[in-house]
């Protein structure tokens, strides 16, 4: 039984609820009065200095400043416009991209600690970019120092699993119009489809002559549609997925098939070449993940949106290396939470298990984020199917996402949840009150390079992100227990003076400085 | 509370379950024991002629003959293999369509018992084939006799709300392959899209000028398309768009959406004209109800399996002209149980109200009779939202149509019902044993000719439909009560045994004999 279960009863006709030592029941028990038990787990886990952190975090004048940044922070997440406006090559439209620079999911990495399959998503794009002419040349120079690595979060941009970017590739640019971040843009790649796939670590020829066929055909074809049909409003377009069965992570046939039959005719207009039309339609037609590569910089842009948002404690960031998790919250811009990447559970493809999995990796958890994916589970009762959950499973997965986030977003409605909106912009002291993380759906790469998809699942992050977060912004200079004083000034916000830098250790988990 | 509530009490610790007339649960009471008041209603309304024939045709041998009878026809509905395999010219194609022959929607009806929509459509059709020049003038020669009137249903068509197929319009062609039918065809028009539209009535020149187009411009090109596609299981495309929130009468945004993707490379492939091309994609884009022309056939197919399964009491046809609403049984094929077509409870378009609702009509119930449209509410909560109902309403609907029908289709899953499949088959006896009539989704049309559609909502059938099959059922050779002998032949078929004939009456209640 949980807390709220016990309050309310509580409130009701006099029994016995107890929350306590086991035996001190036995008593009332003994008598036959009814006993219900509680699970009681107390906030913050008891841990006496997140209690602490916590309390300053979400009591008093200083509670009442990071609610007001945090309704803030969402109402500007809901008003965010992110729209599909083209399609350029990385190395000209994402800033600060360069050549020799292969951005990639997660928090940063070196190659030392790179695991296989992004390890196989650099090596492949070393292949693709014409970097090196085999496999074992690519690592070896990957090795010695041949590329430049960032994380595609510092870019503006996110990927899904090992979300690796290189100059050369094709991705689509969103822009919020008309919303809060006016002219904000975020990137994405293309969706390579499933099978063999670079963002999974596989390099193969069959791999490569996609890449190449994305860049030189696909692209040029949907660039010169979208330059016909005009922006393509990403947030209507979800709302209407979410009430097709998708959750716009791990189940994309809506949104992949309402993004078609939006672009098909621009797309036999602006394409002299009939067969090359039909290519692209084809190739939209067979990948029901494609409109993950939109859901994802579509999330991304309505979390800037937040960034910065004084004394705010919303998650704006949660990302995978593959190695490492980490987060980044909106009262403290750039600044990384991270801990170990986890194990996802879930089903695996006939002939693989637990042991050729890799841990949890990639941006796609941008969409948790911006509370979809494992938020909107009640949307796309299938997922659960992944982990032998019910439909019942799914509703409580949503509901229970619920009390670790800020609100619901009315513009997205869940049909099963009698239209309630799904629940966005996590707050770092509602997870540690809760002890609750947030759920997420998410695919699983097999561990070594050159392999790709063993499965699909579900998976948290690791509890260092959080515990870290909330430590940070209790000693942010707007936050930190005053003894006295006005209350804290939301204008200031925290960012600027709250830059201290934490290097991560060798276990990855620490605080990090981002771009 | 109902019977199987009343019933799960008297199972449970003793309390008092009250059936009966109220004050003899005052004793009780008083006494301070638990009363539960049941609103018990004794199978068929307690009609003693009605409980009779229920008696005869679910109890002892011939009850389970019929049970048995059920279950097959049953199967061979679930077996059936839908396929979309062309589109050809309703005069070519449709068997016994001829010149001076109009197809309509629902049991047979004459000029002069036919409501404004059914005379709107007829009008714009005689205009569509060049048989009069204005609207007056077709109506003066409809009235004349100048078109001669067949149900859909007699010619293996189906059509939505009017129902109007004139000589010279393109057809869906399904087939079905591989199944019990094997061979079997069914026609229907292609969706016109919203607004202004003949099969609400309207007969306007953008209406006729738009059913030019899909003559001469939309049916060739989408033909051409698939002649190089080759054949499309409906069936398929049914079961994942009632995971997409589609019941496939209302709502058919997810079965459009999934076609439109299907066919999208073949269009393109197959025409030479790119403008045209474009112009097919765009049509099906912007109606959202171009499947259901699709998933109406593909019904009608399906239940075709089931006629003639002597002894089955399962209902095939469900159809209205806008006057009568009329039944058939898969035991006594080609016969009408008819009675008047109903008021539809619904949401109206602004500027009108029940006062210009026509009553129900279109064959579209077909859907409902295959286990769709309103019985698999529960796969598309928003429905609901027609009536102020609730995503609880939903599921209910669903449920509750479970306890009329013969099993559900394990085919069509429903994600919020723990994947139950669609409740199928409806039973003539437990519509009567229960009380309970199907729920049917639908459009409201304007009485008024020219008009068009004015709203949508919910429906049922008149209660005449179900009293007369029932006592034709109980009054056929096979199933007629007996002294003694042998039990009913199942080979032996109703059919051909009970095709006595009687006359419809001035009210349009009654039984009919069809082609």
């Amino acid at each position: 039984m949980d807390t709220a279960k016990a309050l309310q009863l509580l409130a009701g006709p006099l029994e016995v609820v107890h929350l306590g030592i086991e035996n001190v029941a036995s008593a009332p028990a003994a008598t036959g009065a009814p006993v219900h038990t509680v699970d009681f787990v107390p906030p913050a886990g008891g841990d006496p200095a997140r209690v602490a952190a916590l309390q300053a975090l979400a009591s008093g004048p200083v509670g009442e400043a990071v609610d007001a940044a945090n309704r803030r922070a969402l109402d500007r997440i809901l008003a965010s416009r992110p729209h599909l406006v083209g399609i350029g090559v990385a190395r000209d439209v994402i800033p600060g991209m360069a050549d020799g620079l292969f951005l990639h999911a997660g928090p940063p990495i070196t190659w030392e600690r790179m695991c296989g399959p992004l390890r196989g998503a650099v090596m492949g794009g070393m292949l693709h970019e014409g970097m090196a002419a085999t496999p074992e040349e690519a690592a070896r120079r990957a090795a010695a120092g041949a590329v430049r690595f960032d994380p595609c979060h510092h870019h503006r941009a996110v990927g899904p699993m090992a979300g690796l970017v290189t100059p050369s590739m094709p991705v689509w640019i969103l822009e919020d119009l008309d919303g809060p971040g006016t002219g904000t843009r975020t990137f994405c790649t293309l969706n390579e489809g499933l099978g063999k796939v670079l963002r999974y670590g596989a390099f193969s020829d069959e791999v490569l002559q996609r890449l190449r066929f994305m860049a030189d055909d696909l692209a040029p074809t949907l660039a010169d549609a979208l330059a016909l049909h005009g922006p393509v409003d990403l947030r209507l377009l979800m709302a209407q997925a979410l009430q097709m069965g998708d959750e716009g992570h791990n189940r994309n046939r809506a949104g992949t098939s309402l993004l078609l039959r939006e672009l098909a005719p621009a797309v036999v207009r602006s394409t002299a070449d009939r067969e090359r039309a039909a290519r692209a339609l084809e190739f939209i037609h067979r990948n029901d993940h494609f409109f993950l590569n939109l859901t994802m910089p579509m999330a991304k842009c309505m979390l800037l949106a937040a960034e910065g948002e004084g004394l705010s404690t919303l998650v704006t960031v949660m990302a995978r290396n593959g190695t490492d998790f980490g987060i980044q919250v909106a009262g403290l811009p750039g600044r990384w939470f991270t801990g170990p990447a986890q194990e996802v559970r879930g089903l695996y493809f006939p002939g693989f298990g637990v042991a050729d999995a890799n841990p949890d990796i990639g941006d796609s958890a941008i969409t948790e984020t911006a509370g979809i994916g494992g938020f909107a589970m009640a949307a796309a009762p299938a997922i659960v199917q992944f982990v032998g959950g019910t439909a019942a499973d799914a509703l409580a997965t949503t509901r229970a996402m619920g009390r670790i986030t800020t609100g619901p977003n009315p513009g997205w409605a869940i049909p099963a949840l009698g239209f309630a909106g799904t629940p966005t912009g996590i707050d770092v002291r509602k997870v540690e009150e809760q002890n609750l993380l947030p759920t997420i759906n998410t695919g699983i790469a097999h561990r070594d390079p050159g392999v790709g998809q063993v499965g699909a699942g579900l998976v948290g992050p690791p509890w260092e992100c959080f515990h870290l977060a909330l430590a940070a912004l209790a000693q942010a200079p707007g936050l930190r227990p005053q003894a006295s004083g006005p209350p804290p000034n939301p204008a200031s916000g925290l960012g600027p003076q709250a830059s201290g830098k934490a290097e991560a250790g060798e276990t990855g988990s620490g605080e990090r400085e981002g771009a």
